[in-house]
């Protein structure tokens, strides 16, 4: 019987390497042989499915973009809404190796994703998503009265939204800002806005 | 008399043909030969001061950081401190071309930021000292009766920044956010925080 390479699945693991990569070295630590070595495919298997750098890491940005959204999907249906309101901000933050890589490849596509059409689309659609599960889970806090709103929840996550992308960009480069001082900082922002 | 020659002066000129070509055409625009054509020095001249793309770059952010560094000391000192805070806020938000062409080469070495320490430093040292002035107008505002701070102005500062740096990002891949869209929402943060 001939052997059936299954390519998506090989695709996502050779993704999967990228962002391992990323995590460890920046950005700037994916080569194709670095890949290749990780990996343990021939450079030749990789050519066929990735032709150059930008390759891989596009394919790290959308393979770490399916596992975020597959997550808030997850946190979203945790019973506490407290809990999945903060499990579905956290999810974006560099707050571990995973996260950490995800948001370093999410900021080397922004400047690109200034000039290229489809990368715009891409990260338009994305959060425009994101922020609608932020919106969904405020009113299910308010319907089911674990909270009330000084807001409309539309206002809310739009604001919730913003302050967690920029949280994300100061994490980034600001190494006072840990993991436990960026969960303070989200924390005290549901706090202050959930219970007035 | 031998010609004297400001080289000081002659790199700020250029750093800014430099940010004149990102708000046409963006980051990936900038080319010894299209800064040579703008500026009318030659690529001999540039390359006295400027020796690859990266250099016109860098020197296209600290040029655009020195102006706004400028522009921030002299609106925090506006009369009203209502009207001071939002100059001081909109000062980092792409609304116009000059903002925009700030806003894209920050992105862009955002991502270098992470790997490289001096831009680190440099882009925290930048962001400290904004969040400081936005500090201290919070302080004054209180103190002259202007608001009432529902919370203390280190944090309200901190809040506002991350918020801003937020706003900043998603305006510019996201077309919705036109200028009047970015002040509407700045308004609503302010007025919100502001007089509760």
């Amino acid at each position: 019987m001939p052997k059936i390479v299954d390519h998506d699945e090989r695709r996502r693991e050779i993704a999967e390497v990228v962002l391992a990569i990323i995590a460890r070295h920046g950005v700037a630590g994916v080569t194709l042989n670095n890949v290749a070595e990780e990996s343990g495919w021939s450079r030749g298997v990789l050519s066929h499915y990735f032709t150059n750098k930008d390759h891989l890491l596009e394919a790290g940005l959308r393979q770490g973009m399916r596992t975020i959204s597959t997550n808030i999907d997850e946190a979203a249906t945790d019973p506490d809404a407290r809990n999945a309101l903060r499990r579905v901000l956290e999810e974006v933050l560099p707050l571990d190796e995973r996260r950490l890589a995800f948001a370093r490849v999410y900021v080397a596509f922004l400047a690109e994703a200034i000039v290229t059409e489809h990368l715009r689309h891409y990260f338009t659609y994305n959060h425009e998503a994101w922020r609608t599960v932020l919106e969904t889970l405020l009113q299910r806090g308010e319907s089911e009265q674990t909270w009330r709103l000084a807001e409309s929840p539309s206002t809310l996550s739009s604001r919730l939204g913003a302050l967690t992308e920029g949280l994300r960009m100061r994490a980034l480069i600001d190494p006072a800002l840990t993991p436990s001082a960026q969960r303070a900082q989200l924390d005290a922002w549901v706090d202050d806005w959930l219970d007035r």
